[in-house]
């Protein structure tokens, strides 16, 4: 191994921050031997890795409060290095075996595949990294932007509607059964407007604007806590509160493309 | 079970298709009573099944010429049927075992999930059904369109370029990264047209377009066995030209999204 190579340190699937915000590199031999390593690319000349923990995520981010304040301190530069990272090593740590056959498996191409390997009597089947395409949608109602909150999210915490896309469905097709399913509206006119990686395991996150002819929410219960209807005004004077928003809302954070969506909105009509 | 429930028939993988030229529909009787059951949704009053075959795809679709001549007779509402039943079904074939413990899975929810059973010794993960982002993408250069044919495409297809979106990229950044590695040239503007799900095994594919501001082309082989620039002129003698192409080129194929993508482009600019 090059000893110029550097390894993203990791406790867990958290980041280490240094002490100007930035995320914290070692080098391969602060990791275990034994460690599968993932390449991450060339930065500054050097080759960089990352080093597959014991155990994958087994709670959903939104739980995980340091992770949330390490986020907020990185440049995007960053955020983008350790979202890369962690959906690969959190799938790595969570694909030890063949789901065809039963078999464990091995890291190959530089972490970017897992193989099967027939002369251990495994099936020979090649397995790659996963990513989830995400639909996350603004629906707009004569002027207002319609939010919801889950359960999970902090108090106050309004943020766009958002699934899975099936299989068989195209974006629009997902947006649609989203609203009509959580909200209980339908929609028209959908329309692309942004993408983002989300490493929480690994989403693509497909940003969408619709409009709804109604208001009248049927909200399911099992997804969304609450949904409304928000102004233009009560939008951006969430805003302007900054993080910890006003006495009604917070405007969703900075590194969700929530954030985006909505700010998209609000300056496209300004 | 109901007994009015259908069946969806299939040979593997394969649809059979009635003298009409529909997906023929069998009913639970028809089944293995071992056989797993995926619930494919409510068609005409009537709850509609798809059984789990004893084996996955093995191969690539186009390698598979009874598929591509049944995808052609089926009409928009049975195609759509067929590819989200072959990618649920596909995918429990070939999801049997857990990959975090290697333990057997069990169908849950319908077909929408796999349980790694607890009561049975295994570690009580849940598994849901995966789907792709693939982006596709028409690049322009100076009124021309960027297409490429693959070793295995049948003689004279050329096609949009293509690439699975990898955990941490946006679709932006998927697409400036495919066409740069498989035709050496950087591109611009990248603007999302459509999407459409594909069935093999189970894909998002995210169509987009793109300008590049140089046309000379550095081909990746490994990928590519041949690329280059079209006219508006070429291509719509190749669509005139149906499904045999003309003597140079074949436009691609009805169903796939490349087919809307350069019809977009030729229509959106005459
Ligand atoms: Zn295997
Ligand atoms: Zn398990």
């Amino acid at each position: 191994m090059n000893w110029r190579a550097r390894l993203l340190k990791l406790d867990g699937l958290t980041p280490e921050i240094d002490d100007l915000g930035a995320l914290a590199w070692g080098t391969l031999a602060d990791c275990d031997p034994d460690a599968e390593l993932v390449f991450l690319g060339t930065m500054e000349g050097k080759p960089c890795f990352a080093a597959v923990p014991p155990e994958g995520a087994d709670g959903p981010a939104y739980a995980q409060p340091q992770i949330w304040s390490a986020m907020n301190l990185l440049s995007d530069k960053d955020l983008a290095t350790y979202g890369g990272a962690r959906s690969l090593v959190d799938w790595h740590a969570r694909h030890r075996f063949c789901a065809r056959c039963g078999s464990a498996t091995e890291i190959a191409k530089g972490g970017w595949q897992r193989n099967c390997p027939e002369e251990k009597g495994g099936c020979g089947a090649q397995h790659f990294p996963r990513t989830d395409p995400v639909t996350i949608m603004v629906v707009e109602h004569d002027g207002r932007l319609l939010l919801g909150r889950q359960p999970n999210f902090p108090p106050r915490v309004f943020s766009a509607l958002a699934g899975f896309v099936e299989p068989g469905e195209s974006v629009e097709e997902a947006v649609a059964r989203e609203v009509k399913e959580e909200a209980g509206i339908a929609v028209r006119d959908v329309r692309y407007v942004s993408s983002q990686p989300w490493p929480f395991p690994s989403q693509l996150m497909i940003g969408c604007h619709a409009i709804a002819d109604d208001d009248a929410l049927t909200i399911d219960k099992t997804e969304l806590e609450d949904a409304g209807w928000f102004t233009r005004a009560e939008l951006e004077d969430a805003r302007a509160a900054g993080a910890d928003g006003n006495d009604t809302l917070v405007f969703p954070r900075r590194v969700a493309i929530a954030h985006h969506l909505v700010t998209w909105w609000l300056e496209q009509k300004t």
